[in-house]
C-alpha cells in the first residue's frame, strides 16, 4: 500500500486554502445561459487557468465560438495509463433570485454547508480533482499516471464550443479513462460510483396567434387562444399514464436488466421519505416503474418554463399575441436527440391547433452513456472513494445528463467514471444551492487517492 | 329643431384646445392593476375633477378603499330626465413594452389617430361629454335635463370601490338613463349603439408541485411537473368543439333570439377579413355558432397569462416548484360570476392531477347585460349619433365587460345607452393603443345633441 502520509499532512494543513480558493471561484458570476456574464465567464476560465500554472502544469485555454475551455496536463508517465479530468467552471442562472436567502455569488457557510450557484455543480465538485492534484505537485511525489483536465464552461447550456471543438481535440485529449465529478452520492454518508447518464434533447415550443395582443371580450370566442394551444399541445405530449406520445420514442429504449433492477431494490429508499423530501403531496409516473427506475433509467417529458401573456398584479383581459413553453426530454442510452428533435416536429405538425402556428426551436441536445460497471478501472475507483469518504461506494445511475459524455467516449475509446460528490439535496439547478463543506474535504481526499490505485 | 348653431361654433373654435386636454389626461400614468402607480391614480382623478369645477358643475371626489371616484352634476331640470354618465380614467397595464411605437404615456398623432394607452378605453372617449357638457356651459344655453358624472379608477381591474360604495349611492346617482361611451363603432364609418355587454369572472390558477424547483434530470420522473399540471388543467376547461366544461356552466345561458340572430346576419362581417385584420390563419369558435354570435352573445374561456419556470435566453433544466395562469370566462347575461367561481372550483378539485395542489385566486367578476332596443331614450340616442358621425347607427351587441353596468341598472332601476366613439382596431388592451381623433370631435358634437334628444 501506497503511503500517503506527507499528502495527508498537506490536505491537513491547507484546508483553509482550499476552502478560500473555492470562496473565490463561486463569487465569480459564470452564468454560461446568460448573454450579459460574458466577462464573468471569462475571468472564470482564467482563474482555472492561473490554479493550473500556479501549480506548474502545462496550460492553455482553448477558444472557439464561446466560453474558453482550460486544458491542463501533467507529463506522461510510461507505462502508466493516461486520466482526463472533465468539468466545468459554468453554472445554472440562478433565478428566481427572491428565494435565495443569501445572494448566489456570495458563498456563505451554514450548518457546515456552503451556499452559492455553482457550490456542487460543478465548482466545488471539479475543484476537488484540482485540489488533490495540486497537493501531489505540492509534495514533490512523483505521479503515477499523467492527468489531464478539460474544464469547459458551456456545460449548463449544452457544450457546444466543446462539441464542434472535440474531433480536432481526439490526441489532446487522448485518456484511458475520463473522471468526472459533476453529480450525486446514494445519500448522506452513502457515497457512490454512477454508471449510468440519461441524455437530453431540450426546446422552445412557441405558439403564434394573432398580431397583436387582442381584448379578450371584444375577441374572445372568435380566434384560438396561443396560450390555450400551447396547453393543449404540452398535455397531449404524455398520456394519464405518463407515457410520451411521440411517434417512436420509445422504439429504441431497451428493457431494463433484471440485474440493475434487483440491485436497486436492495437500495434504501422510500417513496414517502423523498416525497417529504421535495415537499410533494405524492410521487408520480410512469406506469410500471419504481421512482429510482423513473428516475435513472426512464426517459421523461418534462416543462420547464411558460411564457406569454400577462404576468403582472391583477388581471388584464387579453388574448396574447403568442405563449410559449421551455421543455426538454430525458433520455436514455440509444435514444438520439436529433431522432427525438425530428419526433417533437412531426408531433407539433400534426397536433397544432387549428388558427395558430407552432415554432420549435431546437436548444441543446445530448446522449445518455450507461458503461459496464466492471470496467478495469472501477476496482480503484471504488477504493479511492472508500478511503476518502470512509465507506465503501454502491453503484447506481443518474437522471441528469451531461450531453458531451457520450461524446468523449466515443470519440476517445475510453472508459469513464462518475464520482459524485454531492448530495440529492444541494439544490443544483435551484435557489440556494449547496455543497456539503465536508464533501469537498473527503472529495479531495478520495481524488488523491484516486490517482494512485489507477495506476496500480 | 332645437338651435345648435353657437354651439356647434364653440365646437369649431375649441378643436385645439378639445384636443390639448384629450392629450393633459392621456400623459398621467393611471394604471389601476398598478400599486406602484397610486401617485397617477390620484393625478387623474384630481385632473377631471379640476375639469368639472372649471366648467362650474357641482364636483367632489368619493373616497374608497381605492381609487378615488370623481363625482359632478349640473342643476336638476323640473319635468326632464336625468342621465348618468358613466366612464373611466384608469387604463390598462401597458406590457409588452417593446411592443409599442411610441411611448403609451406619450401620446402621438399619427394618420389621424392618437396613440396612447387609454386613448379610447376610456379616456378619449369619455372626455367626449365631459367636452359637449362644457360648450353648452360656456355658451350659456340653459341645460335641458340634468347631467351626472360618475367617472371612476378601477374599471380595468374590477371597479371594487364603486362595487362597494354604489348601494350607499343609490340616491345621488339616481337617473333615468345611464350614457356610457367605452365601446366601438360596428366599423369605419358605422356607428353603432350597443345593447348588450357580457359579463366577466376572473381568476388566477396557481398550481403548486415540489417545494423548490428541482433539477429535471436527477428528480425528472418522479413528480408531477406543475406547469405540465397547469396545462392540462387548462386544457380539460374546454373540448375540441369550443364547450366550457365546468358542470352547470351553460345551465343559466338562454338561447339567442332568432331575431337577433337575423338582425347581425344583416350587417357587413365578412370572416376572412376579420381573420386577416386580427393576422390569424383562421377564425376559429364554438360549434354552431357565427364569428358576431361567438363574441357577442356566447360565454367564452380564455387564457390571459402563463407563469412559471424559467423564461430567459436558452435553457435551464428545472422542474418548476410552482406555475400559473391568469384566466377569465366571458358571460352573458343571467349568467353569475359568483356561480361561476364555484364551477370552478369544483371543476378544479375534481381534475387536479395527482402530485400537485391548486389554488384558485378570485380576482374580479361582474354579469353581463342587455337592454331593450326599443326603451324611451334609444331614439333620441340614435338621432344624436346620426348627427354627430352623419350616419345611422346599426344596433349591436359587444362582447367586452363594463362589470359594474349591470349592478348600476339593477340598483337605479334606470336604462342605459352604450354609444361607442372607438374602433374595434383600436387596441384597447394592446400595445399601440390609439384612438380617432376626428371621432373624438364626432363623439364631442354627438354628445353635444344627445342633451337636447334625450330631454324631448
Amino acid at each position: 500500500m501506497a503511503d500517503f502520509s506527507s499528502l495527508d499532512r498537506y490536505l491537513e494543513q491547507n484546508r483553509q486554502g482550499h476552502l478560500n480558493e473555492l470562496l473565490e471561484l463561486l463569487r465569480i458570476e459564470s452564468v454560461s445561459a446568460d448573454p450579459t456574464k460574458a466577462s464573468a465567464m471569462s475571468q472564470a476560465a482564467i482563474w482555472v487557468k492561473n490554479r493550473f500554472v500556479q501549480m506548474g502544469l502545462e496550460c492553455e485555454l482553448i477558444e472557439g465560438n464561446g466560453p474558453s475551455m482550460v486544458y491542463a496536463e501533467s507529463p506522461k508517465v510510461p507505462g502508466a495509463p493516461t486520466v482526463l479530468v472533465y468539468g466545468h467552471y459554468d453554472v445554472q442562472p440562478c433565478d428566481p433570485l427572491d428565494l435565495w436567502k443569501t445572494p448566489p455569488f456570495e458563498p456563505t457557510i451554514r450548518d457546515g454547508n456552503i451556499y452559492a450557484r455553482g457550490a456542487t455543480d460543478d465548482k466545488g465538485q471539479m475543484l476537488t480533482h484540482v485540489q488533490s492534484l495540486a497537493a501531489w505537485m505540492a509534495t514533490s511525489q512523483k505521479l503515477p499516471l499523467q492527468v489531464k483536465f478539460l474544464i469547459e464552461g458551456e456545460e449548463e447550456k449544452g457544450s457546444e464550443v466543446l462539441g464542434h471543438a472535440l474531433p480536432g481535440l481526439k490526441e489532446k485529449l487522448a485518456c484511458d479513462v475520463i473522471v468526472i465529478s459533476d453529480s450525486s452520492q446514494y445519500g448522506p454518508g452513502q457515497p457512490a460510483i454512477t454508471y449510468g447518464l440519461r441524455g437530453i434533447a431540450y426546446f422552445e415550443l412557441r405558439v403564434y396567434g394573432p398580431k397583436a395582443d387582442l381584448h379578450s371580450g371584444s375577441f374572445g370566442g372568435a380566434v384560438t387562444n396561443p396560450a390555450l394551444a400551447l396547453a393543449r399541445l404540452l398535455t397531449e405530449m404524455k398520456n394519464a399514464d405518463g407515457k410520451i406520445q411521440l411517434e417512436g420514442f420509445y422504439d429504441s429504449v431497451k428493457p431494463l436488466q433484471e440485474s440493475e433492477r434487483e440491485m436497486w431494490k436492495c437500495l434504501d429508499f422510500s417513496d414517502e421519505a423523498f416525497a417529504k423530501q421535495l415537499g410533494v403531496t405524492e410521487l408520480t409516473g410512469e406506469q410500471g416503474f419504481t421512482t429510482l427506475e423513473r428516475r435513472w433509467a426512464r426517459p421523461t417529458f418534462d416543462v420547464h418554463g411558460l411564457m406569454g401573456g400577462y404576468q403582472g398584479e391583477g388581471g388584464k383581459t387579453i388574448i396574447p399575441s403568442w405563449a410559449g413553453a421551455k421543455i426538454s426530454f430525458r433520455l436514455v442510452p440509444d435514444q438520439d436527440p436529433a431522432t427525438v428533435a425530428k419526433q417533437l416536429q412531426d408531433f407539433v405538425s400534426k397536433h397544432t391547433p387549428r388558427g395558430v402556428t407552432v415554432e420549435v426551436i431546437d436548444l441543446h441536445g445530448g446522449c445518455g452513456v450507461v458503461v459496464d460497471p466492471n470496467s478495469r478501472f472501477m476496482g480503484g475507483a471504488r477504493k479511492a472513494v472508500e478511503e476518502g469518504f470512509g465507506k465503501a461506494p454502491v453503484l447506481i445511475r443518474e437522471g441528469g445528463s451531461i450531453p458531451i459524455v457520450a461524446e468523449m467516449v466515443a470519440l476517445l475509446g475510453c472508459d469513464v467514471l462518475l464520482m459524485g460528490w454531492g448530495l440529492d439535496d444541494d439544490g443544483a439547478h435551484s435557489p440556494n444551492e449547496k455543497f456539503c463543506l465536508e464533501d469537498y474535504y473527503r472529495g479531495i481526499r478520495a481524488s488523491s487517492r484516486l490517482w494512485e490505485y489507477l495506476a496500480s
